[in-house]
């Protein structure tokens, strides 16, 4: 069976990969769909994140580096696969995600939705605070893997 | 007895609708309050939101549509109208609704905030997340009326 | 407009009251109705409750004191009033309520439930938490007035 | 893809039924495990259950009921199942479940836990209302399917 | 300073352990307080549940094991002690500590509460689950250090 | 023992200065930490801060009052204290806590975060609310103390 994990990857974290390599394990085949939001003001490019998620993932199988624009039900009815995967990591999580989760099954040709847990050493893991970090020079490799940190502080120095 | 429920309704959803109508319902009479935020960007205008919410509840009773700016405590004050009315989704919902009714008590002439369960259809329904399926042309009749859906896509082609 | 506090009333605390008095403001009428739940073992009988709940609210006016079996909805079919008032201290209270405010809006001539929040004071007052303070001899005025407080501690007494 | 849904059963709700069936449709194959808890105190002896819900399912395909004793690890590890699926209603479900989830991932040959959501007309069914409900003779139906109802009505008399 | 870290301990568990020497690292001085509740079914008596304390933290130092009966605010005072830790793994026990800890801070004479965190290996540990567990034979090393388990084996096998 | 109580304090509100009254009282000795966040648009400078903070905390003892820019983490180590102390209002903010206070202890020479409930009266105070309301002339004195809300009606005037 196969699923797609959907997200902005901006940049991939150690909380995405294991999303993404247990979803492997259990569905068989994981699509991650790195989406390009337009109005969100970002750190990579969609292309230096598929790159970035293609050098982490690069010994594994069955993992389908993909991007998207657009309503996450349009992509999946495109790849013809009608159910997404998502990670939580704390009860906000959830409930966020509830909100989507509920939209996204009651649109027309709609998807399911299921989640699995973050573990626990990512359970604090997120992009947002690992480009903070960054900023000041702190520890990355709780975060993310090396190539992924060697990336943030070339962008950071490059952007000074 | 007359209640309040104010809110941007930017625009108007379902789930407002739900609200305003049961509140009516329950109450006797209810005063829809849209706020005129301008430090907010918006797709609607003031204006507009009034009209949208016109239209859509012209054939219901004891319904007044209004709008405020400033502080809900001076507009409830200004309309001799102690208790307020809002929706609630989630348990996130729920906590940020707390801090506001907790302040919103404790001012000077404070109100009192009164709470009612979303209906399940409408447990997903945001005007944030029926803008952003707008913008990529998806299926808006989950989240708002026929005449609402209409206006939100000619106001996407006409920006553009 | 008339609402039905419901509950056990095991007995009554500072919450509950702070609950009925501004309900009986902001509604004009309460009926505080005592729940007679034969599988629950209690402190207080239903008849003691009634007799506490009485002199509690000895002076005030527009509330009914009533007490009821089985199901909520049918007690207000009875009494020929569809709303119900619920007070709310945590999140996870209003979980809990959820539950039994959606089903209670899915019977057969359901019933619409509004919320309050309790008052800051009353944040942590429970009739649990007060029969656990009582029964080492603690200090219970933060938790119920003094007739209550009285009352338990001869029960606790006479029951030794 | 085959996948575990363990529970008490105590009955089978429209809740279960969903997502049993929402599970077949997803991964495909689905063993309904009814947990036999010497502990607890039950409406329905595992025979009983496991009638009440051949029944249900009777029409159809790719589901297995079958029932356990002791640790869901261990269980699955017997079937040769490495996950299990849990439907969530609120948030404070996801709190209970974590704490499960989380052990079972940590037991040597731990098992995967996927989370679906409720669908909206069950996000309030348990069993344990249903059960209250049928004590005074309510409105089973948006509980549990007519043949569930039915045994349950014939147990509370007979009980009598 | 020295903290009053209060609970059943029925049995320690590895979660247990962590909070008290991280407590006894922060503030220098730690009492872990047996609560003596004689209205809970237990699995080991108070004074096997200080015996097993004592064992597992012989090596430590600052360390006090006491028992008390009673409320946790008489308990403080008469250990001159105005500070009593808790520690926290889900937003669910925080919402069942915020109940306990509010109520703590306004007796006469109240104390205050500080939490911490669970660290990541714990955050699914509880004495309740752990004995769960040891009904089935399952593996204890998660939950409780070894002699613990020892101990829990014992009583199961004593018990039948 | 030392303990720092970091945040951008933009102003200072009735609620910082309540966790940090019981902090000093609790731990003996607090740090005051202004954030100086150059990303965040702010209504006061960190020396207006550090000002209002000077004047407001003018005659308590054992208060230090700083500024720092980067991670919490650095500025900790360069204080020599390795504990920091936040306060929680809801479950909402123990939520995001919950992440930073994970990160911040696994971090290279990490520190330990402890938490304390925020008083019954300032459980809704926040320093984004009392701008809000200043912002409409709206009553400041259930938010923060006198000398803030003069500066902050300054200010408001001022930059008209």
């Amino acid at each position: 069976m196969k699923v797609i994990y959907a997200g902005s990857f901006d940049p991939v974290t150690n909380g995405h990969i294991d999303i993404i390599l247990r979803s492997r394990d259990i569905f068989g085949e994981v699509i991650v769909a790195v989406l390009n939001n337009r109005n969100k003001k970002v750190m990579f490019s969609v292309e230096e994140r598929l790159d970035l998620l293609s050098r982490v993932l690069d010994k594994e199988e069955n993992i389908e580096i993909d991007s998207f624009e657009g309503l996450l039900v349009d992509y999946a009815k495109k790849k013809n696969c009608r159910t997404v995967v998502r990670g939580i990591r704390t009860s906000m999580d959830y409930e966020s995600e509830y909100t989507l989760a509920r939209a996204n099954m009651h649109y027309k040709d709609g998807v399911e939705t299921i989640f699995l847990l973050a573990s626990d050493e990512n359970s604090f893991v997120s992009s947002t605070l690992a480009k903070e970090v960054a900023q000041f020079n702190g520890d990355l490799s709780i975060f993310v893997p090396d190539i992924v940190g060697k990336a943030m502080m070339d962008k950071i120095k490059g952007g000074k």
